[in-house]
């Protein structure tokens, strides 16, 4: 998720010592730790390149689609990007096989019902269907998820390649709703028992009490590639009622991938590249 | 949606004569035409690229995350792509206004649910909801739907800009289903009762017969910025009794964008960049 490795670039540079697919790059990561449409000055000025160049590029950006530009004459992200991002086998590839399943149990249950993949250290959630009366959830679609504290994190961290286990066993995770330090040896436990009795169980205290449910999809290597999750107001679910409906519709979306013959990225075979 | 001008990037070309933006973005473009992961041989002869500069832009786009490899070295469009499209006003922006007015008719009716906005002389498809046993729709979410032949493709058209309007109707289209050619001068009576009525009506042959009843949505300036469609197959809608349904739900999802912040793109103001 860093910049490219400059090495690979080496000798390609032009003048001002930076190739510009890196600058186009760093325009649209600009875009992503901000919400909403962004004025030329702000972008050069966050992208920390000269107004002039961030023009040159960002008009490039706009004439192919990755941007568009507003009445006033902002940047905002541009409907091509939605285009390509749908062909993202781990995005909307599995959403659109996850997603009757997905609309199954929201009606079922009457709560929200979250599909997300990993992605390094975090969760990405790639879908979910919120009933209007349902609990505030913070979480929106393409957003990231926190894998220590979330039912659908702990999933596809106990499932994880060692190293992202212990790179997040190793950082200072602090719990969001009590503010206290989580203890690496305790989360180690939940992890093994995440994966003994094949579900997460979480409840959240922020912004509201909310519990959830989750369970991993498996692809025919049955390897863990996405999980699903229920979340509902925490005094009005019982976890050990809703387990089996989020585990019949894991498994029935496990069986739907299988049978698909999607090719999946990173994280597929359980390894980052 | 051509390439960048060439006339921006003068003097700033590397030695195999075109920017390294502009390469990549072609890179990407190849992906739009392709369903699934591409080699670095397919790539790099769609693309008109040679293989060693193919894969050092491709080696870039994957370290950044919009580009991912999977198990067998093949490319496909990552999940970074998906995260930042999520910010895209005019699509996942408006679609999270959108979504729970669209479930609340999904439910209603039990049919499919489909929102678009237009992009140049197409519609893309931004949402879909989709029952178990609805008639078979053939677009997919991210997908361009015809502006001429659908009915959420009528009503983007009948409020498009009259340039868009004559570059669509000068065009030689042809009816999907029948294979006729479609008369200009009976389009554009089709065009003014859709902007009289305020809902398109659409019977298609194809793939099956279904018929959609379509409204637009409005902004604050009452500029139509989206629409709004119900298909069904053609034997159990009576499309005069869906009506009511769309055009209120069209109604109540204008007037949640209005209440919204949301900044679009082009097309919000009518106008294409």
């Amino acid at each position: 998720m860093s910049h490219p490795t400059p090495a690979r670039s080496r000798g390609r540079k032009p003048a001002h010592g930076e190739p510009v697919l890196d600058r186009a790059l760093r325009l649209l990561t600009v875009f992503e730790g901000h919400d909403g449409p962004l004025s030329l000055t702000l972008l050069s000025t966050r992208a920390g390149l000269p107004k002039s160049t961030t023009l040159r590029i960002a008009r490039q950006l706009v004439a192919w689609g990755a941007l568009e530009r507003t009445g006033d004459g902002e940047f905002v992200i541009g409907l091509r990007l939605l285009q390509l991002a749908t062909l993202a086998p781990r995005g909307h590839g599995l959403r659109s096989i996850a997603m009757p399943f997905m609309e199954d149990l929201h009606k079922a249950t009457g709560q929200h019902v979250l599909f997300a993949v990993r992605d390094g250290e975090h969760a990405v959630l790639v879908e979910r269907l919120s009933a209007h009366r349902a609990g505030r959830v913070d979480f929106r679609v393409g957003g990231r998820m926190p894998l220590h504290s979330t039912g659908i994190g702990l999933v596809l961290l106990a499932h994880a390649p060692a190293e992202v286990q212990e790179a997040v066993l190793g950082a200072d995770l602090v719990a969001e709703d009590s503010g206290r330090r989580v203890d690496p040896a305790e989360l180690r436990r939940t992890l093994a028992q995440v994966r003994q009795e094949g579900t997460a169980v979480k409840i959240r205290g922020v912004p509201e009490p909310m519990a959830s449910v989750a369970a991993p999809i498996l692809d025919a290597r049955q390897h863990v590639i996405a999980a699903l999750a229920v979340i509902a107001p925490a005094q009005s679910m019982q976890p050990p009622a809703m387990k089996p409906a989020v585990v019949a519709v894991a498994r029935a979306i496990s069986r739907a991938v299988r049978s698909s013959d999607i090719a999946l990225g990173p994280g597929s075979d359980g390894q980052d590249s």
